[in-house]
């Protein structure tokens, strides 16, 4: 199985990789304290309550390698179940790797990724949907990502899909009862209530399977084109946009390495901008295929920011493009840029196509314009429905299986199937919905998922 | 003063930068604990022992931002010596950005680089050494740059540097009794004494001066340059010499991204590889200026491993060069490469050679072979003297500056000039061996020094 034995004491870096003040490492098993107490000095862990740290240093026989402080948490009341020891030492590549290389040598292993999360799982701590929002958590990068996050990690979908599955069970245990009866042809499970149940249930997972196309938003940002013939200043508006978001991120860190360098963040949503050649007819076949490929991504967009030199593009091609991403139906921005070098003529005329803004880049009221535009063209009302939206695309497979299941079972109760295969169209249900939170699970299943997560976590 | 106002409550993020597990944010300062507990919802941590753990969420009014472990400090327990909370949360940048934020909105303020640290020097947890040690520590990248940073970090450097002065501070204090009572013709400081004592303490500060050498190395590698002609086997040489080392560090971390892709640890030590043109003679005015400054990097080299291609160089020609390393006196090593395809004379000739070694960078046996020559050419007895190396250019040059100091007093005394110009040299003196421990500090020294430290630490 993925993750090895929970017999192990595993062992992992927490923290992410890189130089920094603190390091945490992580041990958690059986024989975590008593692995940690070998090397620790200042204290007997065994002897130490649960929820207490300890400053001491970390020695290989005489060498010490490390001062750091130990926190204990005893099992059951870890992340794990088990019992863990967190060992925060100096944020140093080369000390945490002897750290760990010790750890080892004293009998534990390297966690697998994702280990201590599947431990926690295995364990009881919470469900898979909920495993799986740790993962979306540490990954999110807006508001709108984050609040999805916390409100699956907290166990609100997972509610959802258990009251579903509860439903579905009741009406399961009655055809399976009347299978048993099946020579005295009694029916303990009204056909024509079976068939609103399910009608209803079907309802709620249309719903489920709809809020995916907002959840994916949230947590992949809205794919946003940034289009315009070449010299048309997309570039300096990207720059334009990305400065503030960058300079609040590089503050707090120090450093704008780790940031997504094209996502901006607006009213809580993340942007996730995609680079295009510029757009212009041309005979040279290379570029021809860039401006193909840029044609492509305009397909793929959720919102496309236009842009048009009114300095250089005569009126009926500006106005003829518009038209095009009219009729295309991406919501869209039609942003006229070099006014001040432009005609007054041109700009009055830009002025009444629909969805167009005058804007330059370098001006902040501008900018702060065209931020509100943006986000008028997105459907907030989505994100702050306060009902729960599906972001993980193995949820959302799974109610789609589901929901071939259950219009199975409505099928079959018109066609009037043997009960046998009632019972296996619903069984299927049962058996997809229970994989989203995991009262279903396989080796693979469980494989996949968490083979996915950073190793410490 | 850089780093502020002690008086504020200081927050960062003290891990590093990036996606991972865990994100540890650190609060220190008077109010650290009333700003915490605005935000942090599970239990009263004014009420909380020190040196507990608490598990709750992060609030933003009514908003969970996440679930968290806060860890408590209670002042003067503590590294700064003041209340310091520590919050564990999901390594999300995006999360730690809010908690920070939250945090500043509270009443925190966003700390220097290095502020913690200069927190605790400035409440006298340690001195300015042992402080720069930390930095040292979390930059260490080898066992030989570990211990020396630890060493200093738990004083051992500080311990012999006060002593000294201790030393001189007896005859200083003499020296000035003198001053006060100069009408009166008194020697209280024996003049033969004080010269014998300046002597011996020169003799120390020599010594510390000269350890630079090795200090150096042990924190920035040796600087080992892999020359030869084009098609050597240059490249290919040093990938195999990398790839242990790095599929170490790559199986805890799970990415390479962050070390050092030319060093290599050996015994403890690390090997700084300087890439050079390869060397030929040309007429190409360009590749010339390649080369020139190939041969320059190989004067500055402390290691030069030079290969010869045994299927293609001409014995006298391999014999020529490495009579010119000979001559050169940097300790080299002569690598015969590509004997599979050379003829069995040249290879026996080549063996011949001083300092020779025919080698194949895809053989493992001749890889270990090559990795135990490289370290004895290396003088490992001065990396385990377990006496004290000085790795720090700053304690280096207030040494220098001391030994100048110094010397002046012994010509002082030698040429019989008066007390209060003794006296003043002897301050001196003082004045740059305080400045290595920070018993003497200045804004300028402070800022100097703190502001090279990551925030966070």
């Amino acid at each position: 199985m993925h993750g090895g034995d929970l017999s192990d004491t595993i062992v992992a870096l927490a923290t992410p990789q890189g130089v920094g003040a603190l390091a945490v490492i992580r041990v958690s098993g059986k024989r975590a304290i008593e692995i940690v107490n070998k090397v620790f000095y200042a204290k007997d862990l065994a002897q130490a309550s649960t929820h207490t740290v300890h400053v001491g240093t970390i020695r290989d026989k005489e060498s010490i390698i490390d001062e750091v402080v130990v926190t204990l948490f005893k099992g059951p009341k870890s992340f794990t179940t088990e019992d863990i020891v967190e060992i925060t030492c100096h944020g140093s590549m080369y000390v945490v790797k002897q750290i760990v290389m010790l750890l080892i040598r004293q009998g534990g292993r390297l966690a697998n990724p994702g280990e201590f999360t599947q431990r926690a799982f295995l364990n009881g701590q919470f469900d898979l949907a909920q495993a799986e929002a740790i993962a979306d958590l540490i990954h999110a990068d807006s508001e709108a990502s984050r609040k999805a996050a916390m409100d699956q990690m907290r166990g609100g979908f997972s509610k959802e899909i258990k009251a579903l599955r509860e439903e579905l069970v009741h009406f399961a245990s009655m055809i399976e009862l009347e299978l048993d009866f099946s020579e005295e042809d009694v029916e303990f499970a009204n056909r024509d209530h079976l068939k609103t149940l399910v009608n209803s249930i079907l309802v709620k997972i249309n719903l489920l399977i709809d809020s995916f196309e907002i959840g994916n938003v949230i947590k992949n940002g809205i794919p946003t084109v940034i289009a315009g013939k070449p010299n048309a200043g997309k570039s300096t508006l990207l720059n334009a946009l990305l400065k503030e978001d960058r300079a609040i991120v590089s503050e707090i860190a120090g450093t704008t390495r780790d940031t997504i360098e094209d996502e901006i963040n607006l009213g809580g949503i993340a942007f996730r901008f995609i680079d295009t050649a510029g757009l212009r007819e041309t005979t040279d076949k290379i570029e021809a295929l860039g401006v193909e490929k840029a044609r492509k991504k305009l397909e793929e967009a959720g919102l496309i920011l236009f842009l048009f030199d009114l300095a250089e593009e005569p009126f009926n091609e500006i106005k003829a493009e518009v038209n095009k991403l009219i009729k295309d139906q991406t919501p869209f921005l039609a942003l006229g840029t070099k006014a001040d070098i432009a005609t007054s003529g041109i700009i009055k005329d830009f002025k009444t196509l629909p969805h167009s803004l005058v804007i330059s880049a370098l001006n902040q009221p501008d900018l702060l314009r065209l931020e509100e535009a943006i986000l008028t063209k997105v459907n907030i009302e989505a994100f702050n429905t306060g009902s729960t939206v599906v972001t993980n695309l193995r949820h959302q497979q799974e109610l789609v299986n589901t929901e071939e299941d259950l219009k199975r079972v409505i099928t079959g109760i018109d066609d009037g199937i043997t009960n046998d295969l009632l019972a296996m169209d619903i069984r299927q249900a049962l058996h997809h919905l229970g994989e989203i939170t995991g009262e279903i699970t396989t080796d693979d299943l469980l494989d996949n998922i968490f083979s996915k997560f950073c190793i410490g976590k």
